[in-house]
């Protein structure tokens, strides 16, 4: 007997029909001896419905409030459809908003963040035996304005709830089993993972937030709530990310291969190797409001040096454009670019402990001819960027040679 | 300079064209120099397709709770698009939900009743400059339970908001001119009435009721708040709906002819004329939940006579039903029905200083050969039950004979 919070995504609850088979998954844990607490999000294409609406007067900053108050409706309807389908099946259940529950937030409309979880109403649900389901995604401030919490918000909900509650797991529903070695299209072998740290679910970013929102990891990671990513269409087991130390068992050397076909490498050729060239580079850059992920620059020699750094795809012109304007002022060489690069990262936190990775992943490329122009490592992460055309072969020669198809022993 | 609360019903804000259209109206009322809170219904059919989703789940009255806060989103929505869009235009503008006012109502849920309104924020917003947009149709009781209003309940609404805040008139928005004498599909000739006091506009429910709830009206009429009616698609006048007193000007004999074709009559034939024979017949019929408008008795001829009422029509298999059953155990002689009736009302203050007007109207029917099946009268109002097939040619002979195409001296 313990306490669950289930989320259900968008997918998950598209459909009345769809809502009956959560019901059921629902009504099956409580029949297994749990007290369980579901957060949903809304109804399959609802939120882009809304933000068509909102997109047709055209949004400003100051419509903020407004635009949490129109999103905030959709995860509304589903709290209260699904309430109803469980009550029709003898389950008693009880819909709460965010301002009803009080999940507190701050005040920044549209990204807010959750202070304050009031627990009470839900406590005297699970001791009532009422299934509580709450909106995902919004909260309200102190002056009693609807606030949203931006993307990924119903996970976090999830996860506050359940960090809030005490709850043995956050379970988070969507349409996928859970999180997989690598991407499934690129790769058939991929296998869905039984288990990953929180550290490893963040580095494989590019991978999960398919399925679950950076945010709500970290999350998940400060409070210490085990997730499991599972999928409400088939009875797999799904994936449960937890703290290392939870688990006893040997880790395997690598979790994942995670990648990205989004970004745009830059580069600034023959800077002057002075204190703050770094900061002179990627100032006007964030002024911008362009958000820079990997950043590579080598040791000088003869006193000048190259400076590298990857975009997001989309704002590789503006970039581009920046960065000229800034090499003229900072007197440096030249400004080359390139937009048809990939992103590929191996994530593991057996890294730690296992020697030689990195060179038995360049290994594998340098056999497959693959060319590597950047390389960044953390502890439990090597990124590289390569020529996208390049991508698939990599994926799949790395997912091989290091054996990510078989189950780890 | 005054108060003027506007309501704006589903078709008046069905897209965000038609919001431009609102807005339009709303800056016009300030630009000519008045202070002005909106009311707003779901936009066009959208109440339709969330109750839709609630019908494929299939409601039971424990439901209820859940119903409102599904039914409550669509004035949401509306309230966040409005003050989006005056916004942009340059008018400050904030929603509000029920709940964060604080219209206070009892917990019957889908059919609350209004207790108080917080009034504070509000005012503070006439006082600032800025239009608030309040979601009609709903309120939130004192658990926080979100609350609806039943059917007419953003004209309630406003009315109430205008009562609240001592509004100098309520205008409620809709998609015709106004209320007239009857209806044009009927008499081609019908007309816009200028004004019309609160007991005429409830006796003409079924002509109002298409653009003005009873419960509104009466709501106004306890208040002494004055209602307008008028179309956001056009720059009539409309029609202006205030206490009888209000008015300098001599009254009109009839104000308008209002007829329905949703009731059937049911009659018990051979009555014993005894005491509580009355409640009897009536007790079960009410106990099945029916609704039994006009009750027609005639004084007993030889210790026995025969009872009368209507009902509405989708109510008359199960009332016969019910009768039948009744008949038997008060020994009636016979029961017997007719479901191809229609009711037909004239309604006019007038009538009480004005003799004559019922021998009037039974004239201008029996010129036209049509028989009277049923005759119920008040104070200001004469109805009658005829043959269906006869409708529109006793609405057309009384609206020529009553002078009603006619503007009043």
């Amino acid at each position: 007997m313990a306490l669950i919070v289930q989320k259900f995504g968008g997918t998950s609850v598209a459909s009345v029909p769809h809502l009956e088979n959560v019901a059921r998954r629902i009504m099956n844990t409580r029949a297994a001896g749990h007290d369980v607490v579901v957060v949903v999000s809304a109804m399959g294409h609802e939120t882009d419905r809304l933000d068509d609406l909102a997109q047709q007067i055209g949004v400003s900053s100051e419509m903020h409030r407004e635009v949490d108050v129109l999103l905030s409706t959709g995860e509304q309807v589903t709290t209260a459809l699904l309430s109803m389908v469980l009550m029709k099946h003898g389950c008693a259940a009880k819909s709460y908003t965010g301002s009803q529950i009080r999940i507190l937030t701050d005040s920044s409309h549209t990204k807010a963040r959750i202070q304050k979880i009031e627990c009470e109403w839900l406590r005297e649900d699970i001791k009532a035996g009422t299934v509580a389901v709450v909106a995902g995604f919004q909260g309200v401030d102190l002056g009693r304005n609807i606030t949203t919490l931006g993307r990924g918000g119903s996970d976090t909900t999830a996860v506050a709830l359940a960090a809030a509650l005490g709850a043995r797991e956050c379970q988070i529903y969507t349409d996928v089993d859970g999180v997989y070695t690598t991407d499934p299209r690129v790769v058939d072998s991929a296998r869905c993972l039984e288990r990953l740290t929180f550290e490893e679910m963040l580095e494989l970013a590019s991978l999960g937030s398919r399925v679950l929102h950076t945010r709500a990891v970290e999350f998940a990671s400060k409070y210490k709530v085990p997730i499991r990513v599972l999928s409400s269409f088939s009875d797999a087991p799904g994936t449960l990310i937890t703290n290392e130390d939870s688990s006893g068992m040997e880790q395997p050397i690598i979790s994942g291969i995670a990648f990205t076909r989004d970004e745009a490498k830059l580069t600034v050729l023959g800077v002057k190797d002075v204190p703050g060239i770094a900061s002179r580079i990627l100032g006007p850059i964030s002024e911008a409001n362009i958000e820079v992920d990997m950043i590579v620059q080598n040791v000088a020699a003869d006193n000048s040096t190259d400076f590298t750094f990857t975009v997001q795809r989309t704002d590789y012109d503006q970039a581009l454009a920046v960065l000229r304007d800034v090499a003229s002022k900072i007197e440096a060489r030249e400004v080359s670019g390139d937009n048809k690069i990939a992103k590929l990262s191996l994530v593991g936190v057996g890294m730690r402990s296992h020697a030689g990775v990195a060179a038995r992943m360049f290994k594998i490329m340098s056999d497959e001819s693959i060319n590597i122009q950047m390389i960044s490592t953390s502890e439990i992460k090597i990124s590289v960027v390569i020529d996208e055309k390049y991508l698939e072969l990599a994926v799949r020669a790395l997912h091989a040679g290091f054996d990510l198809a078989e189950e780890p022993v």
